[in-house]
Formats: structure tokens, C-alpha cells, sequence
């Protein structure tokens, strides 16, 4: 493998591609599994069907039994597309412009000044506290009932704006027939986002047959309270806890409260989950997808504004994180791709 | 019905106990469901099994998809008993003790000097401060996985003082049976505890068929850190979350993601819980359970230090909630029961 500097500097997607195509071998004589149909043959696949195949042999040494079958995935960037924008952003920003009309000091008031203009350098600019302030406003101030129906509506509508097909589209198929596989060999499949939990939680089950309550992600504070007599619960603006990073392992033992057996990501906002997942006893298995697909999807890493991958990609091979790639490891990426 | 403060005031459970021994005609001539053998034919049992009917009916208007089937059930006084004081507390005091040695300065600093000497007149008059000083100082600075250890041998070995039994051994059979009979319809059954979320996952499995991630509670801090490059969770002497009263909607919102259909309390610290489920759309369920039995376990409501029952069963009527009562409906209350 090339000096990973000098990987991450070209940003291109050559070196583990080409170190990769040796390994099709494996898959090319022998019968491909139908449960991971949507995956090439390759170093990724085998791997996740040789610990699937230890865990679940019973007799085996690396047995682990159904109650302790955990799985954890990251979902922007892992599940679904993170590119150009992570997908609750794209939201907020529509959320902010179908609101600006009873908004209207929001003209000249950043960051809703540059959300409306579509200025994403000047949004930027306004750092990590200008984003918050702009998911708190678009986000807050209603019951979760409310803000799951605001969200459904704008997933029925709104569209990617490369792919042009509408957001829940644009998830990695062959993840999805991973997540219905594990759930075949009796894991309990969990998502782990960054995203706001409720965000999530309205196409979870649908889209990727995941239960809210197996979604663990950003919270804000709520309250319980009687309006008019009835009882309430009201989103309000601020945060509850920030499930990225090292906040990660925390929120997984918080609402799973079990080390997971396998974990997935994709950035360097998953390296603490998959460092604390493989330091557990017994087998473990984590996985790093890096997104090496600039025609099907996207190509990025280190220099990725959203879904930066640096740090971990560094250190997978070092702590035996198994590696895979969009471009090679994936026989499809969307449903809707043409080739098959 | 004699008036409500009449009855709490005089604290004995035979105002409803007479009141409902006029259906017990219901059963007398109907076999027994065997879902729910352990409850005796009365109202109580007579309307869980009504109302799981109904919403397991496919057809009928009030059916509920098995995906939105969720039960709620509160543990303390719910689930297991809280005579003469929480178990947890229990735990508490006895880690108190056993940590006492290395811990010199506690023998004349509140409130542990009332800890150790069981002085529990003492211990009350520390407050809800005391209480929670206690609390940090007993089950935090570890890891998740040591903190369980220690409970799992605690469990091991402590005995219900009245009862001399295992703790685990003190739960209401009935209610594990019901527990198991929700699931068997299509249900999905947490607890919602206003103990600590770590206490209680340590045994929710075993004891109540109810896996770690299904238990909602309350929670501490804990920091991710590398200590010695070994990914690990610590435990934080600072509460992060009190899963009681109105926070107990709260957490189900955040833990579980939707209303649950059936809600399963026993004290004033469920009301919020009770009342917020009742108040979604279709077909809701929720039951209050009393403590009328002093002979095999306890009758206690408004005035108990523990499990407080005032408020809720007040409302409870009013509020269309059903009432249980450990005293008629339960046949047996313990596993340990002699009679059957």
C-alpha cells in the first residue's frame, strides 16, 4: 500500500482498488451468496461472511449468542448519501425557506441570511454555533408528532439534487440487504447516527426495516407538559447530547447498553464506536466504508466537508478494521442504478 | 366508591377489594385464560385481555399494527417490589458498607454516617441531595461492564429482608406472566424505571425476558477515554437524566421514539407516563397497580416513603385508567408463594 499520506493528498480512490482486484479470485469460482448478493466477491464480503459464519456456529469457539448479536451503523454516509450536504442539512435549509415568510428578520440575520441566499461558503463561515442555531429553528417548538409529519412531507418531495431521486432513494443498497442479513442470523441491527434521532426515526423502519426504538442519534431537550389539559411533549430549542465521536460509544452503552459485536461507519465520526466495539472480549468486527465511487456516487476522504475520513482510514488497518469500498465492493450502489 | 381522601386517609386496600369482588362472577364460570393464569378472573385481567383482543383483531377498527404494539411498565412497585425501600437503595446502603473500609472519611460525613449506621430516620432528613450523594459515591467511577459485576454479585447474594429471598426472586409473577403474554401478542415490552438504567439492565433479561435495550431509565454521565490506549467508558458521579415523573415521557420519546400503546405504573412517579400515553389517538391502555396485600407482600399508597400513590389514584377513574390490586387480582403475588 502507498504512503497513506500521499493517498489522502491525491485523493483518489486507486490504491486499495487496484490492491483489491486481486483478491476477486475468491468469488469468481465460487457460488455467490445469495444473502449478500449486491456484493462483489472480495476481501469485504468474505469477511463479513466468515465472522457471521464463527458467531453464529454453534460449537464454535467465537459462538456469541443471539441475546449479544448487536450491530451498529452509522447511517449518513454509511447507510445513506452524505454528499453535497449531509441530507438533514439539505432540510434545515428548505425548512428555513418555507418559514422565512413568518420569519422575516431572519433577511438580515445570519445564518439564516446566507441559508436563504444558498450561500454555503458565508454558512460555513458561521462555524459549528451557526449551524446549531439554524437546526434549533428549524428543528424545535413543536411535539414530536409535529415534527415527524413536517419531515415525512418533505422526504415525499424533495429530491436529490444530483441523483434527482427523492432522498430515501439514496441509500446503499447492498447496506440495506446487509442490515436484512444480520438480521437473518439473529443480530439486532441498530443505527448510530449524528443525525437527530428523530430525524431518523421517520424512515428507519420503512427504509431500512430498523425500528425506531434501535435508532440512536442526536437528541434535543423536551418537555412533558399539560396544554390545555392535555399532555404534551414540546421540542425545545437546545441540545441534549451530541451522538458523534466519542459521544458515540456513550450513547450506544446509554440506549443499547451492550458492547456491540460488529460495528459499521464510514468517517472519522465513527472512529470512538468502532475503537470501543473491537476492544470488547470475544469476536468483534468493525468496518470502514470509503467512498471511492466518483460515477456511481461520490469519492471522498480526508477533504470531505461532510464525512470527513481521515484519522480512521489511517488507523483501520493498524486495529484491524476491515476495509470496504464503494467502488469495488459494491455491485450496486442506489436501487436505482443501472447496472446490476 | 367512599371518598377518595376518606380512603387514603385510613390506608387499607377494602373500599375497591369490595367494591370488585361483585365481578368476580366474570370468571367463576369462564375457563381461565392461560395467558394470564397467575391473575385472578376479575375486572383488572378481564380488560388487559379485552383490549389486547381488540387491538390484535385484524379488521377490527381499534386493530394496532404488531410494529406500533408497545408496553410500557414501570419497575419499582410495578415489576418487583419497593418494601421497605427500593431495592436499588437497598444496594446502595450494603455498597456503602462495603466500601466503607477504604473509605475512612465517610464515618463522620453525612450522608454516609447515616448509611452506615442504617439509620434511615437520619438518612431521610439528608434529602433528595443525600440521596444522590449517595448514589454517585456507590455506583460510579467504573466502567459499565465493572459496575454490572458488582451488581450481578450483590443479586447473587442479598436477600429481601422481610422475605429472605434473592432479590430477583421478589418479583410479581403476574406480571411477568403478562409481560410475556404481550409479547406472544405481537408486542414489544420495556421498562421504564425511574432506577438507574444500569441497575436494572443487569437482570431485566433473565428475570423479565426484557433485553437491555427495551429497559429505559435513569441515567448517569459517562465519559469515552482512552486510559492506556484501551477504548473505555467511565462512570460519572452526575446524574444526566431523572427517568421519573415527567421525564418519564420524556425518555420514552427519546429512547423508544413513539407513544406506547399500554402503560403499567403503580405510583405518583407514573403519572405523566399514564397520562401522555392515554392522551395519543386509537386505542390506549393503562393500569395502575395498588398494593393491597399485607399479608403476602405490602398494602401502602399515599403515605409510603416509597412508591408514593396519591395523585394517580385519584385520577385514575376519572382518567378511564384500570386498577389492579395485588390483594384480588393477583393469585399468586411472589414465585414463592405457597398458595396457588
Amino acid at each position: 500500500m502507498l504512503n497513506r499520506r500521499h493517498f489522502c493528498q491525491n485523493a483518489i480512490g486507486l490504491t486499495w482498488a487496484t490492491s483489491q482486484t486481486s483478491h476477486f479470485a475468491f468469488g469468481q469460482t465460487a457460488e455467490p451468496n445469495p444473502g449478500l448478493s449486491l456484493w462483489n466477491e472480495g476481501p469485504a464480503k468474505k469477511a463479513i461472511l466468515d465472522f457471521v459464519s464463527r458467531v453464529t456456529t454453534e460449537g464454535s469457539q467465537d459462538y456469541v449468542s443471539p441475546t449479544n448479536r448487536i450491530a451498529v451503523f452509522d447511517n449518513d454516509g454509511t447507510l445513506w448519501n452524505e454528499q453535497p450536504m449531509y441530507i438533514q442539512l439539505a432540510f434545515a435549509l428548505d425548512r428555513v425557506k418555507a418559514m422565512a415568510a413568518t420569519q422575516p428578520e431572519w433577511k438580515n440575520a445570519e445564518p439564516f441570511r446566507s441559508a436563504l441566499a444558498g450561500d454555503m461558503k458565508a454558512l460555513a463561515a458561521n462555524g459549528e454555533k451557526g449551524l446549531v442555531e439554524l437546526l434549533m429553528a428549524t428543528h424545535t417548538g413543536n411535539t414530536p408528532e409535529q415534527f415527524a409529519r413536517i419531515v415525512e412531507e418533505w422526504l415525499s418531495t424533495a429530491k436529490h439534487p444530483r441523483f434527482q431521486q427523492p432522498y430515501t432513494a439514496c441509500v446503499y443498497i447492498p447496506m440495506v440487504q446487509l442490515l436484512a442479513f444480520l438480521r437473518k442470523n439473529q443480530f439486532k441491527t441498530f443505527i448510530v447516527s449524528g443525525g437527530g434521532v428523530e430525524f431518523v426515526r421517520v424512515f428507519s423502519e420503512r427504509v431500512y426495516g430498523v425500528p425506531p426504538h434501535q435508532v440512536v442519534g442526536t437528541t434535543i431537550k423536551t418537555r412533558y407538559e399539560e396544554r390545555q389539559g392535555i399532555p404534551t411533549l414540546v421540542r425545545l430549542p437546545e441540545i441534549d447530547f451530541i451522538d458523534d465521536k466519542a459521544g458515540k460509544p456513550v450513547a450506544i452503552q446509554k440506549f443499547i447498553g451492550r458492547r456491540p459485536t460488529m460495528a459499521f461507519g464510514n468517517s472519522d465520526g465513527d472512529f470512538e464506536m468502532l475503537a470501543w466495539t473491537m476492544a470488547g472480549t470475544g469476536p468483534r468486527f468493525g468496518m470502514l466504508l470509503h467512498h471511492t465511487d466518483p460515477k456511481r456516487e461520490y469519492a471522498y476522504d480526508c477533504a470531505s466537508a461532510f464525512g470527513k475520513l481521515d484519522k480512521a482510514l489511517e488507523e483501520a488497518p493498524k486495529r484491524g478494521w476491515v476495509l470496504a469500498q464503494t467502488g469495488t465492493d459494491f455491485r450496486k450502489v442506489f436501487a436505482f442504478d443501472s447496472q446490476s
